[in-house]
């Protein structure tokens, strides 16, 4: 492939967003594309994903992984194709998944190819777009979020929120598998009709129409035993309230708060965890890497034989289409795992 | 003794608190005193225990143990000596840890000596005011708390809030003797000098003069891996953005929060769970009561041999005086465990 005829279009974070990111947190650059130097991979970004985690990655400060710096590529996990290599391990043509970037073009340096984690992907266990979702980091993240720090046990009740979302995809349909009383909360019917019929939830909560905690009494009459949290809030709230003793609450992320101009509202019912003698324990995927295999191959089984569905929300577009898109994930207009498809 | 002479003086709760708990939520009785029953003991109460949870016993609705009901005498632990037993396992005379009640006298029927905890003490082992403090209830929260759900390693910094009072304590020293850095918080120069001086913390956060935030830093320069939490909110928070990796959380209460009129306040920085795969737990100690005796023994070895020390805020009077010793809790002016002691 002649490198010198491509054009590597990017989205670059140009300030700091206060509450929603609009149009001015972006730049817009163009660079020539060049060809890896021993050790590296240049791949084409065929399909980004757009996680809610980005909100984060977007602040100043200390967090599980530092900022996106100003004026850096925004960061972004994506499915990529090989298309020039001076590494023996990728060839062209192998599917990738790794650190795409925001862009259309990512060139890892061969000392950055262990590191970022870039790894080949078999497309015959799944879809371009299931290998950001369930085969993804959203699937890592609900499935050793729930199996690990949750340790669910067969007749216990699982809540998820964000339940129609990449994570609570995995961790209610997991938690299924294993046996327990599944109850998501997600925002409309569509969403909660689709988790209950679809991906076999017990039950599913919408938040937008009635009370959640009208909710959680009807759907947990035997209360929480492991609540897993993408959204925070007032939700948060209402499911310590149901939680039972000895209950397990992973803090996998707060949806709800990430856009706030006023700063965080914290969960002030916490004091249930002494009443229960329960526990709110966080989580951060990368540190499962070690792990990621293991269910990878376990997920891609059930995938296989129908006992696991997924759901992607995918936008086709190009780069320029990634500031608009990542807000539906604020609104909670993405139905299923939001990915940006740019190629074939 | 002629039990027909003696006259039963009790405060009972008249109503439900809102905010500081003020005269009109007692009311005095006196009542005759009636011989024990087969299997019952009757004592008379010499100290009584006055606990930040009390607050939370005169609120309505579940917690981990029921509300003192309207009319009822006020629930507190004590120490008694038996002036009259119809169980072979009491002798008169014996020294007595068990649920008191705010009241001169009580009698314990014999299907609620087990039930409610009744047991002998040593005096041997720990004067009667030690009782209600390292050896009693505070030290097994403090003890267990730590132990249990912190898993102190040496080398660890612990940071303990309330650092002079029951608990407090007792998590300072017993983290100090497993081999930890141990910061204290608590108010004022008095409590904060004797914390390091006398008890051998590493340092002592006056929250009363200066940040706590700015406290921490300096006294935690390896971050903080160990929080024991008795005062929630603004401290929880502080302590919270300090957290190292793995950090563990007890959640033993939040006597900052429990006279609020406006409602809890929540950690608003919950999210550094998150990012440091931290948790937060709760913990009750009656769930330790089948251990209480290890930790017992252990902590009156470090108080005999000058490891340990303890403190109490002794006010001598009788149950009238129980309204008004009570509020010196909650405006932090006891210094050391806070008993009432009735006789001798």
């Amino acid at each position: 492939m002649d490198l010198s005829t491509l054009v590597n279009r990017q989205i670059r974070l140009a300030q700091r967003p206060k509450g929603l990111p609009g149009p001015e947190c972006w730049q817009r650059t163009e660079e020539p594309v060049s060809a890896p130097q021993e050790g590296g991979v240049l791949f084409q970004n065929l399909a980004l994903s757009l996680d809610p985690a980005m909100r984060g990655w977007m602040n100043e400060g200390k967090s599980y992984i530092p900022p996106v710096e100003i004026g850096a590529v925004m960061r972004a996990g994506g499915i990529g194709r090989v298309i020039a290599s001076a590494n023996p391990g990728f060839a062209v043509g192998d599917l990738v998944s790794g650190g795409s970037g925001v862009q259309d073009y990512c060139l890892v340096p061969g000392d950055q190819v262990k590191r970022t984690g870039l790894v080949k992907i078999d497309p015959r266990m799944g879809s371009i777009t299931q290998w950001l979702n369930v085969l993804g980091m959203p699937g890592m993240t609900g499935y050793w979020g729930l199996m690990d720090i949750g340790q669910p046990k067969a007749g216990e009740t699982v809540v998820v929120s964000g339940a129609a979302g990449a994570v609570g995809q995995t961790v209610g349909q997991i938690a299924k598998i294993k046996g327990c009383r599944v109850v998501g909360i997600a925002g409309g019917p569509e969403k909660c009709n689709w988790v209950v019929q679809e991906l076999g939830f017990d039950a599913c909560i919408d938040y937008k129409s009635g009370s959640v905690k009208d909710g959680l009494k009807q759907h947990c009459p035997n209360g929480v035993d492991i609540y897993f949290d993408n959204v925070g809030g007032e939700i948060l709230d209402a499911v310590l309230a149901r939680i039972n003793r000895k209950a397990r609450i992973i803090i996998c992320g707060a949806i709800s708060q990430y856009n706030n101009t006023d700063g965080m509202v914290g969960p002030k019912n916490y004091l249930s965890l002494l009443v229960n003698r329960a526990r709110m324990e966080g989580m951060v995927v990368f540190d499962y890497a070690p792990r990621y295999l293991e269910a990878i191959v376990e997920m891609a089984g059930y995938l296989k034989d129908g006992r696991m569905k997924s759901k992607e929300d995918v936008v086709r577009g190009t780069v320029d289409d990634f500031p608009a898109t990542l807000l539906k994930l604020f609104r909670g207009e993405n139905f299923g795992k939001l990915v940006l498809q740019l190629a074939d």
